[in-house]
């Protein structure tokens, strides 16, 4: 069977491919039928040829025609709703409703709105402007984005739809997306879709193009390659490290969203008070989508006490009884029972769940382990593993001292969350451990669970490191996402009519927020 | 001679020591009196350790008590100008006055109010609150932050005092502070004012530490200590980049200073209407303070013809007359000569200078090299060489398309600069060339050299790899230099009482600019 053909400067042509793959149904293990290539270096290498030429036409384009674009783009989207619903479900297993035609998919188009606003109106780009001595400064795009997209969302994340994609573009950059080989189906209908609003608004051909897969080695060559401008990553910890040390090496700007084990601490006077609710809050969020969010609660900090193994064991009876739906692919079960092997062999031991289901697909049991926080931490490591899928990790502590110290021990996580009762009896615990979680998470949240990611300017979907590779900088929430893709670029005494139209005296569209003088005002620079 | 004591934990201890250093005076070529350490890894170790818990200790200070250090260090650092000043001096080189007394000291006292009223205030953090949703966030500090300072500018850029340092401290965070081994007393008196200033305010003692000197592969291991938050560094691009790799493979913020060319494009008409004038802006712009500046322009470009060829003769002319003032140190001197060196074996021929000067300590003569496009685009990187210190590389373009292909082979700078004619005729080469450069730089100047870098929030010092690790920071600025040294913190539905000042519902001083539901304001969350 033909290859699918790749989208290069503009066109669908075949690939120069060193090999092919196809997806398959998670659900039912059935293999779909489209064969896909994996492209040579010599694809990569037109692409970023076509991107570069892009980048240099886009920077002379107003904003509002990028604005035009994702807005066109939004609503070709929702004109293909229904085949690429059904397409991402086949590849996905993740329900074709609500999830994926009511949740996910209105969100992406919501992302790339907003990303229009945000490119129309410009404050993203923090115009700064000293009159007296004539200095000025903005954000401006820094050139062609690479965007990796991960497994758990065909649409919001998708290299050439979701949240990076958006921002890359708004910021005024081309991209070049790398689909997640678990769905190129649901990645070709949204490429083709973006092609149809690129010729709608007459942007530059290569502002959208897309490969479906690439050899690793090509990977390291492509984000290190001088002529790209910044790298955006959602992915697993091992491959995105390897590209940050690549793309690091040649000094380019690269965002990487891995893995986070999202602690949430439970209080000893927030389960007296509320028990019964926060399993089902706890179960519900960690079930979700077969537990396959970057901010699904991995790890859940309690205290010993009758109230802890109450809810432990009510938790174990619902994870046991709950559905099991597919995971996202036969990879994904792979690397959970890797991961929960690890957790194991480090002194977890499981409540229930742990193994395979004998069933159609990509299947594993629902699944909860325990250990003491003294075990914890004596292997630190090795139990923040993270088993990405519908598992989580209990750890009991003996006391708020020991709990303490192992919040202490934490890696970087985009979430950390704590739940106290409202009466006040586990106020002074909060008050020593939430300093020591708020530097660790890039979220603190308080009594909710961190599996829903509001795309607000204040949203932060990042945090410290190993979570992110910079915690300064959010994925999700315009307009701060859009300043990743961006350089600062200075102009000294340059003169009014050569100024970009954000910087020139007159506020170009009234609505542009500037920071004049050290006062931030939608108005002009006065004579 | 004993060794002078360091600055751990807030008190003068003897170090730990590998070995010792001196300075010399560079005007002269005297040894100076005072031995200094060079500290092993147990000093590092006991400053991180002081640092760390420093570090807790600021987050529940107040704003306005790390505003009130700033401003009493920089009262402490005016009333001991005077011995600060000949120290200076001495270990330097640099005139005493106006440079040390009448510009650098108060620049750098300027820095450290500038950043005090910034910490007061608060707006740098950018905070931002979606009400409806109760999301909130705000840059925070993220922990003690390495500061190392170069050799060039004793005051404004010391570790200690400098730009790095006020932002940092602005921020919220510790400073350990490595010296420059050239100027060793200045960083001592610096560090004294310091700590009194932090007795006076009641900050914690370890705010601000100081080592002298450490072992290379100490300083790799500094950078990437879980201890650390951030690593602030003004040198040299091989030093740098070995930092950078070691920070960034831990996941450690780095900003980096590196080197710089500083290219400027002189157009025909520019040198037809006042070329005269330009002879002479160039020239002081080139050999002020012996070129040892990191915007020093070091590679003018220019269109053949008569007019360039006039130009050019005058600014030989201008370099062989003008005094040869001393470099900050031998170490400046050899580096010098060994880059003249590449520079000459690539092809580029000395017009005048090119040798050291048989004169008391170390000076090199005013030294103007000259190279065809031809020649430069044959090998870039070699002729893209800095030659730190009184040195400059002429690049004589055919035509304006020559010239065009030059700029697209410079790497990453600090600043590049276009002088153009006021009465159009050099336009159409303008809008042709200035796109190639603005991508390339981080300032673009018209019609100024581009030495002087005001202290002003609109300034842009930084730009591309590898003048800078990252495109979208700047060092000098404020408030946008203190935003290297945060992480983004995202309150999620965390109970009012619990969150930070800045994102209450009530502005915190009234004066604080938020982004409240879109908008920047002073005001308050409404009901």
């Amino acid at each position: 069977m033909a290859l699918q053909p790749v989208l290069i400067a503009g066109q669908w042509r075949p690939a120069q491919s060193t090999g092919s793959f196809h997806a398959e149904n998670p659900a039912t293990g059935e293999r779909l039928p489209e064969d896909y290539p994996t492209s040579a270096w010599a694809d990569c290498d037109a692409a970023l040829t076509a991107a570069a030429e892009a980048a240099v036409a886009l920077r002379a384009r107003p904003p509002g025609k990028i604005a035009d674009f994702l807005t066109a783009y939004a609503a070709q989207i929702e004109a293909g709703a229904t085949e690429l619903v059904a397409m991402a479900h086949q590849e996905t297993g993740l329900p074709a409703t609500p999830r994926l035609a009511t949740v996910e998919l209105p969100r992406t188009t919501g992302q790339l709105r907003q990303a229009a606003a945000a490119a129309r109106e410009g404050s993203w780009a923090l115009p700064t402007i000293d009159a007296k001595i004539n200095l000025r400064s903005v954000l401006e795009p820094l050139g062609p984005v690479l965007v990796f997209g991960p497994n758990n969302f065909p649409f919001a994340y998708n290299g050439v739809a979701g949240g990076d994609f958006a921002a890359a573009i708004a910021a005024g950059n081309p991209v070049m997306a790398k689909a997640h080989p678990s769905h190129p189906g649901t990645s070709r209908l949204l490429a083709e879709a973006a092609m149809a609003a690129v010729r709608e608004t007459g942007l530059p051909a290569a502002t959208v193009q897309m490969l479906y897969n690439i050899a690793p080695e090509d990977g390291l060559r492509l984000v290190a390659d001088p002529r790209l401008g910044a790298v955006g990553f959602t992915g697993s910890r091992n491959g995105g490290l390897r590209l940050k040390a690549a793309a690091d090496a040649a000094g380019k700007p690269i965002y990487l969203e891995l893995s986070s084990l999202n602690p949430v601490v439970i209080l000893p006077g927030a389960l007296a008070e509320r028990g019964p609710k926060l399993v089902e809050e706890f179960t519900t969020s960690c079930l979700m989508a077969s537990g396959q969010f970057c901010t699904n609660p991995g790890l859940i900090l309690l205290l010993a006490g009758e109230a802890t193994e109450t809810f432990i064991n009510a938790v174990a009876e619902r994870f046991a009884a709950a559905p099991v739906n597919p995971l996202l692919s036969a990879g994904v079960a792979r690397g959970l029972r890797t991961s929960l092997a690890t957790l194991r062999a480090a002194g977890a031991h499981v409540l229930t769940g742990g193994e395979p289901v004998n069933a159609p697909g990509s299947r594993f049991a629902n699944t909860l382990l325990r250990v003491s926080a003294a075990a914890f931490l004596a292997a630190p490591a090795a139990l923040q593993t993270e088993a990405f899928g519908n598992a989580s990790l209990l750890v009991v502590a003996r006391d708020a001292a020991e709990l303490a110290l192992v919040l202490e021990h934490l890696e970087g996580n985009l979430t950390g969350c704590i739940y106290s009762d409202t009466q006040g009896s586990d106020d002074a615990r909060y008050q020593d451990l939430a300093p020591r979680l708020r530097c660790r998470v890039g979220r603190l949240l308080n009594d909710k669970m961190p599996t829903g990611v509001a795309v607000s300017p204040a949203m932060n979907h990042g945090g410290p490191y190993p979570a992110t590779g910079h915690p300064g900088f959010t994925a999700v929430g315009i307009p701060a996402s859009l300043r990743r893709f961006a350089m600062l670029a200075c102009y000294d005494n340059v003169r009014p009519g050569r100024l970009p139209a954000a910087l020139q005296d007159k506020n170009p569209n009234g609505k542009l927020w500037r920071l004049i003088d050290g006062s931030w005002t939608q108005g002009d620079v006065c004579a």
